[in-house]
């Protein structure tokens, strides 16, 4: 195995999570750890940071090669506080982010947690995986993400891919034996719809939850990450920042 | 005045906010406004979405053309709430999110929680605008936005404009006479590099506070939205979501 390399962890689950020590699991193989992760869950964070509120850092683990700080913030606090404060005299060879407990295939790239640090981490001009499985349960199984998770970190770690990196990379929810391969993919096209559960309080007040579905516009492109998952592949997409929508301007430049 | 238009508002400051009062102000003058709106303010909330939380709805506004609920939730839940469940048999013709105290051009397109609530709206099919003035005083002059907001909408209502519409509309903050017109723009590369403000609260302990400025990769390129801010104009920008980084595609071919 290889050795030496310095890997920053973070996560959405928080610290605690299955996903997350399955995440040092991969990191250990290729050097030292050092990490930061939220003290409770940010699913669903997207790429917030925290405005309103101070952050507390406490170190939660310090053992041979594992350093982990928690802190009550998001995860891209996290990114933020690694590289501009707590670890910025270090040279970090990668950031891996998860492994999240569900998918953040397709337009899930926009709410997770998990990538809004994975994006991050990329604006500091370090190579960043966010992993993902595609399995909510908190005692899911991280074989194949383990895997192939290693397999992918070993070779964005050969350190000749294009810069800056930011990989999206989302791992099927069948047993480790059954998934095919991975598919370099892109960004499926689609949109949650949801249902609000309205529930009724003890004191007789009204209350919602968010929950829904996502609806696939485009279920049978093959080049497609949701199809690639769909299909027993580990899915990679890789993630740019620019939202500026090119192929509108002509037509906008009439009115504008 | 055009009248007879459905306009559903949000803002990521709040129902109370200023700037959330001046987009009901623009709104007004070509028809009806359905809102719903966080009832704290949720600046830096991105495209998150609340998992852990209930959300309680709530009546605060309701008169002649204005109907205004606040939600204990993040902009893109008051986005789903209303186009998933209070507002689902609306027929709405334009979202605007805004006025954000505060600039959203470049990369605080990602961090925003006015634009996270915008391109929530272009889910659904709905033009939308996310407004803001690049000015963070509680009682900034909306002056200039409310005028070239109101010049904008018009323009998005005519409704020939290509879909979905999503525009990232960022004013200077400058005297409204001395604004020199609007430039359609592009996202300007950048980053922001925070700084850690450390203290010591009542018990002792450390904690932080979040703040940094903003690093422009490309200040000199007269196409993009910083230009155009600093230089005396609006700024356009129309957003896409799709995070693929097709440039990319060909070079990690050979890897994955």
């Amino acid at each position: 195995m290889k050795r030496e390399k310095l890997i920053f962890l973070t996560n959405d689950d928080s610290y605690r999570s299955k996903g997350f020590a399955a995440a040092i699991q991969i990191a250990r193989q290729f050097g030292r750890v050092i990490a930061i992760a939220p003290d409770a869950p940010q699913s669903g964070m997207s790429q917030a940071i925290t405005i309103y509120n101070p952050l507390y850092l406490r170190k939660v683990r310090e053992e041979e090669g594992v350093l982990v700080y928690s802190l009550n913030g998001t995860p891209v606090d996290c990114v933020k506080m690694a590289f501009d404060h707590l670890f910025r005299d270090e040279k970090v060879d990668l950031v891996i982010s998860g492994i999240n407990h569900g998918s953040n295939a397709a337009v899930n790239v926009l709410y997770s947690g998990t990538m809004g640090a994975a994006i991050e981490a990329a604006f500091y001009n370090i190579p960043s995986i966010g992993l993902s499985l595609t399995d909510h349960d908190l005692d899911a199984d991280f074989e194949g993400a383990i895997k192939y998770g290693t397999q992918i970190v070993e070779s964005v770690l050969r350190g000749d891919m294009p810069q800056p990196l930011c990989l999206n990379v989302n791992v099927p929810n069948i047993p480790c034996s059954d998934i095919k391969g991975i598919r370099l993919s892109r960004q499926t096209r689609g949109y949650w719809r949801e249902e609000f559960y309205k529930r009724t309080d003890p004191h007789g007040r009204d209350y919602f939850w968010l929950t829904g579905a996502f609806s696939n516009a485009e279920p049978t492109a093959e080049d497609t990450d949701e199809w690639a998952l769909a299909n027993g592949y580990v899915s990679i997409v890789p993630v740019q920042v620019d939202l500026t929508a090119y192929t509108q301007m002509a037509q906008l430049s009439k009115y504008f």
